[in-house]
């Protein structure tokens, strides 16, 4: 009974450890990655107004926004339930950086309900966005450190699924499906449902060659010959859709190219942030588990919400979750020095200070290796100084 | 008009490079501190239920926190806005550990007001907690890690203000002042007004002994040498007070005898904290901005609403005040190699490859110093080969 009254809400998780510990090492690890790659850190703040929070890219995010009334005015604030958008204004506002402009960002997100069953509602997320520049390499480069990323969460099975939002949304205009039918088809296309499809046909509310179309779409996925199966299928109907089979043609040679080792598919039906999003689609899971382990894309339009309208793409993932998965391994030592709590010895205190300026985890005030959590060894007075030997008896009370 | 629409709620920061970067290694450099001297880390949950976050500690800050409907329950959770009652419920439940434990945290927290008109509403709460262990060795420890914390930041100039609760507590109880005056008492002292203390003796809302008690309470502020004046004022009236005094002393003495250069002042009227703080309250400011840059406190009764009562004393700090007015410097080199973007050339992709491996930041893409911020360098195909060579002219358009 009382156990459960301090029960963390459902999908919010705290973490001890020696876990924190080794989240802090794999946040410090990507970090360091991505400014390696030239992507510079900005801490977008955990509450905005909703106006500024949900604009844009942020209107499908509204349901999943925790709500605030800010008590010295009165106006709603928004608890961030991803950053992107915030990045986006960063970008448009703050910095307002004329060249291409590359973002990382850590931090924690909550989110009201989670994306799935047994999902997250507070994800550590983690992510990198460029601004800036249309091109495929910058595509490209959010993939790799995509990968990277996995690499370095020591992820080593994955798989990379691609798509392309503009074959859909081209084929609905191409096909004159109308707005009141759109979101329809949209649910159909999402749900892959060929017997719905077939539904809609019989219904007569969409023609034979819309059907054919859209039943060609929902059964273009798999691996990367899929790609000659759409040329075949939807070529020539849209520039558009040529032009988003040419770029996930490219992007397939060149994933290919730089990571020979990783399975790639692709699934032109994946509409994920389709509202939003403007170009590529791409995200990595972990096989078997059917997790989605990262996920980003292309959103050229998302900036113009903030005035600024600027070419831009990112990813990002759930820390906690790569690190539940990875194999990750924190480098800092599991090991420690325990000493007395003697605070008016001057040469036992000269030593801890010593020991521990060279980077030596000193505890003190523990007489007993069983008060020291963690430690290997003691702080001793033996012949007149302080010197560190090791425990011999194992007594480790930690965890 | 556009720009006040992007406005953060007052008393919300967001941090971008460089300053980003440096909070980092600040936060690096404070959890390794913490580490060294055994403090193990812990990452409390961003939300809970109120029931949980309010415990003990929190109904202080129950008008400081945001609420939040679980949308999956109906509950009502809370967003932390302190995260000492947190660590207090890990260490009474999930890690319920039977010797002293240390923990340390850092991470957001949000309030509903700033706690000075200006301040922040939601500071970089950095922290460590010590259970389990009632010695003022503990105090020591504790409030010597709050001046390493303002050292390791580059805070050169900072005094250390010392109080004790448990002499204003049992003064209340030795003069017979009731549950209905307390309030008003309290109200007094806080704001050390010696006309209204005056106007409740004079009101015969308190007798002649109790006025001039309190009127020395009050008075009893300023260096070290306020501790024999308490004596001759408050000595003698009750054990509490005389244990309080000597703890004080004691408390000064070691100070004084590790951190001689640190200014060292009395308040014994001091009464921050005072609903749940149960002994020594330690506070540090900046002398001349008047600002509180870390306080912390003995506060040993919160663990028993978790039903585990034990010895407790920490400290807490906003990172982000701290990093203001500190000299931290990030080590992190502002310099980096420009490189082509050209994703066919292997040897190309294998030097950068290389470059990073090596610690260097590479922005790819940049055949323009102009395009890569911060770039000090550039690579390129001199003879056959990718060289790194200096920009000579400097056309930084970083920041």
């Amino acid at each position: 009974m009382q156990s459960k009254r301090w029960l963390l809400p459902e999908g919010v998780q705290e973490t001890v450890p020696p876990e924190s510990w080794r989240l802090e090492a794999a946040r410090r690890a990507l970090l360091d990655l991505y400014w390696r790659w030239g992507f510079d850190l900005i801490r977008p703040p955990l509450i905005e107004y909703l106006e500024s929070l949900l604009t844009g890219a942020g209107h499908e995010l509204d349901l999943q926004t925790f709500k605030l009334t800010d008590q010295l005015n009165g106006r709603m604030m928004g608890v961030r339930s991803d950053m992107t958008t915030q990045a986006t204004r960063i970008d448009a506002h703050r910095l307002a950086a004329t060249g291409p402009a590359r973002y990382c960002y850590i931090g924690s997100v909550l989110r009201t309900r989670p994306e799935e069953p047994g999902g997250s509602r507070s994800p550590l997320q983690v992510g990198v966005e460029k601004f800036g520049d249309g091109h495929l390499a910058s595509d490209l480069e959010i993939v790799s450190l995509m990968l990277e990323t996995l690499a370095v969460m020591g992820i080593s099975r994955s798989y990379l699924d691609l798509g392309h939002v503009a074959i859909y949304r081209r084929l609905v205009v191409a096909c004159g499906i109308d707005a009141e039918l759109e979101p329809t088809v949209f649910d159909v296309v999402q749900r892959k449902s060929r017997p719905d499809l077939d539904r809609l046909a019989a219904d007569q509310r969409i023609d034979a060659t819309t059907h054919a179309r859209f039943s060609a779409l929902i059964e273009l996925n798999g691996p990367a010959d899929v790609l000659a199966e759409a040329r075949s299928a939807l070529g020539g109907i849209d520039s558009t859709i040529d032009a988003a089979l040419d770029e996930l043609a490219a992007m397939v040679a060149l994933v290919q190219d730089h990571y020979p080792e990783m399975p790639l598919y692709l699934d032109l039906a994946e509409l994920r942030g389709y509202r939003y999003k403007t170009g590529l689609l791409f995200a990595a899971f972990a096989p078997g588990l059917g997790r989605e382990l990262a996920r980003g894309g292309r959103y050229d339009d998302v900036g113009r919400a903030f005035g600024r309208p600027r070419p831009a793409t990112g990813f990002s993932a759930d820390l906690n979750l790569l690190a539940a998965l990875g194999e990750f391994a924190d480098q800092r030592p599991a090991t420690g020095i325990a000493a007395p709590g003697d605070n008016t010895d001057a040469a036992l205190l000269a030593e801890i200070r010593r020991l521990r300026a060279a980077g030596e985890r000193v505890v003190t005030g523990s007489p007993e290796a069983a008060d020291a959590p963690g430690c290997d060894r003691l702080l001793e007075h033996i012949d007149g100084t302080w010197r560190v030997r090791a425990i011999t008896t194992k007594s480790d009370s930690h965890g």
